[in-house]
């Protein structure tokens, strides 16, 4: 008897996220019924100079919030791109720069009760000057803020992938 | 020019979460339209003895996880009940504790670009036994880890709200 998924359907899909009813068998063998937000899973990005951190200020709507400050980051949203592929794409669109030096700190689950969003969290150093352009306008305001106020952007922070990345790297510095 | 919602319309409504396609004006005038899941929120609870931290394993079937191990967690699911009230009824009912000392460490947004669920962390301790039944069968196994081992229980856990929480206790101590 295993834990698996014996049935699922689809019943709302969206221009992001999907909704789906599902059927799991769990490991003694019972059934139960889900509801899950389906989302193709996201990536962030702690990025410093050794001076400066580089966040990014945008609306969001879902939040009521005109201007919420954020770790660089951005949707698994092209077929086949890896995370570090995307983290590197979002760095050069939202920031403008690209890193000499990437890390992959950890990688979580935004809400496992009832989404199956992962959130991959990478860190960027050894910044250099690398535009790209954005797909669609994004309304993105870059902040820098200086490493040494770390504590007060971590109490100021909103979002579980900034606290996160942020977080950690007071916590447990620049290794994975 | 006002930040504000101009429209609403649900498209889904499920048992716990549901879906709204809402448009907003943005602060220069121009209107976008946004796919919102709605989610009522919920609490987290760092909860330890001065020796033990107090976590729960519990089958997650929206990412495929038989066992995912996490805090003491649950969902402003009773109308009205406010996060701290949550909080402490979740954590008699899934770890049999109340506790003398309640701190509030942060509230984030899990997912604020697409959902907006907003998660409150809380530091429970001082603990004492405190059993409370709870509404369903969870399925939840309780797991000890002591407080040595904090930065290895970071490295496993996999999800937001543990990270933030236990993060928390490890970068910025028992303070908010």
């Amino acid at each position: 008897m295993a834990f698996e998924r014996v049935g699922v359907e689809e019943v709302w899909r969206g221009r992001i996220a999907t909704v789906r009813v599902e059927r799991w068998r769990q490991e003694d063998g019972e059934e139960v019924e889900r509801e899950v937000v389906g989302h193709p899973g996201a990536v962030a990005v702690v990025a410093h100079d050794g001076e400066q951190l580089y966040l990014v200020r945008q609306p969001r709507e879902p939040v009521g919030d005109p201007a919420l400050l954020e770790l660089p980051a951005g949707k698994l949203d092209r077929q086949g791109e890896d995370p570090l592929a995307t983290a590197k794409r979002e760095l050069a669109e939202e920031i403008g720069k690209g890193a000499g030096s990437w890390r992959h700190l950890t990688t979580f689950w935004a809400s496992p009760g009832f989404s199956d969003e992962a959130i991959h969290v990478y860190l960027a150093t050894d910044l250099y000057d690398e535009h790209a352009e954005a797909d669609e306008n994004e309304r993105i305001v870059i902040e820098t803020v200086p490493l040494s106020k770390l504590d007060e952007l971590i109490r100021h922070c909103k979002d579980s992938k900034s606290l996160v990345g942020l977080l950690w790297l007071k916590a447990m510095g620049e290794s994975a």
